[in-house]
């Protein structure tokens, strides 16, 4: 009941801060919404890229959140994104097998999941401390998302060259390489971290820039897979883009 | 039961069609999926746009889709995407106010209803009747999306000009001005409708250069809203796009 009171209370808060009563139009149209109706719209508007740069997941969701990332639900989404990879490639896909074909995996809830440490960090729900976050990515414990593995083997077994994109630091390059290879995944082509250069720029762009330079090289880029925008927006792009789900945090 | 069966067996099919056995895969890891699940997962992907180009909605969901559509769920997302909307104008925007301000919308599921037609045409599981869908518009009987309306009352209110660009045809103009005002929708700049030219190009296309030439002629083009990714992609594209949520069918 009173989180259901703090959600009343924080739509009449945003509504009068941008002149637009939703609270007293939904009363109108009569629309009773649950807090399980409120977070789901929240969640699905994250996923359409219409809630941006959001710092925390909003604290009346956690609750619904944690559960989310933690579903079969999560999973069959999750393995449903990668399968589509697969028609495409089957289908979509002339790749020139001249050395030349690339394909682009984010990192972090791409190929390996984050959930363990956002569990002790309400889901999201905690304003992130890069400090501690980069703490247990040196741990390599990081557990596989076994979908992606799949997806990584496809694209081995058919020449295509593999090329990890992340905004992690290159201080944790050792500690990422362990992570990777002990759930299961080798044989990539490249493995790209943030150097302090990097990160005076956005995420996206340092991840466009070097899909310049992939590009410029020769590289035809087939497909990119990530949870981030900023992992699949920007130019030069791949041919076709993947976009897992993640509702726990924006990288931007 | 049946359903359930018949789900398995589209999904064999694929697995062994593309050199990808999700069956067995899904079975070692044990994961078991409800039709709920898979429905879900379909749905999600195709608001992620992982999914695309399909047809018609599965058969094995068309119940789902169809609850969905006509859900307060469906209602509640909506509105947060148009509340995403505000809370950008209200932030985000900085209105130039010399008549160059512009906002664009697209018209079915974004401005009114096509749910009464497609309730009819099993939520989007029967094959697209150009010719029936025609004639259902004619009648100017969609009903209004009331949170667009705030939108485009809120905007209108600001100064901003609105352009509406709808995929339907010329044919079609004065139903659609009858059906827009008709639900309480006036005040609008333009209102860009197919020509037969235009149908020789993909709508995503036809939508873009409708989008150069305002642009060419100082529009400032601050937002689009569309339902559909051929809507709100392509370049030149606006400041921010938001994407509503529509399951029922796919326009490109």
């Amino acid at each position: 009941m009173a989180k259901f009171l703090f959600i009343f209370l924080a739509l009449l808060i945003t509504a009068s801060a941008s002149d637009w009563n939703i609270l007293s139009q939904r009363s109108k149209s009569g629309l009773k919404i649950s807090l399980k109706n409120y977070c789901e719209s929240w969640r699905l508007n994250v996923e359409l890229h219409n809630i941006r740069f959001f710092r925390v997941v909003p604290e009346e969701c956690v609750s619904y959140i944690g559960k989310y990332v933690t579903s079969t639900q999560y999973k069959v989404d999750s393995e449903r994104t990668i399968e589509e990879c697969v028609v495409y490639l089957s289908k979509g896909c002339d790749l020139k097998g001249d050395g030349t074909d690339a394909w682009i995996f984010d990192i972090d809830d791409t190929l390996i999941s984050t959930v363990p440490y956002y569990k002790k960090n309400q889901y999201g729900g905690k304003k992130l401390n890069l400090t501690d976050l980069e703490a247990w990515m040196s741990k390599a414990r990081a557990p596989i998302l076994e979908h992606t593995l799949r997806l990584f083997n496809f694209l081995k077994a058919k020449g295509v060259d593999i090329i990890l994109i992340s905004a992690r630091r290159e201080g944790l390059r050792s500690a990422t390489i362990e992570n990777l290879v002990q759930v299961g995944y080798h044989g990539w082509t490249n493995l790209i971290l943030r150097s302090p250069e990097d990160e005076k720029k956005g995420v996206e762009q340092y991840k466009a820039d070097v899909r310049r330079r992939l590009v410029n090289g020769g590289y035809h880029i087939w497909g990119i897979v990530g949870d981030q925008y900023s992992s699949i927006q920007g130019s030069p792009s791949g041919r076709r883009t993947f976009k897992l789900p993640n509702p726990m945090y924006y990288v931007y």
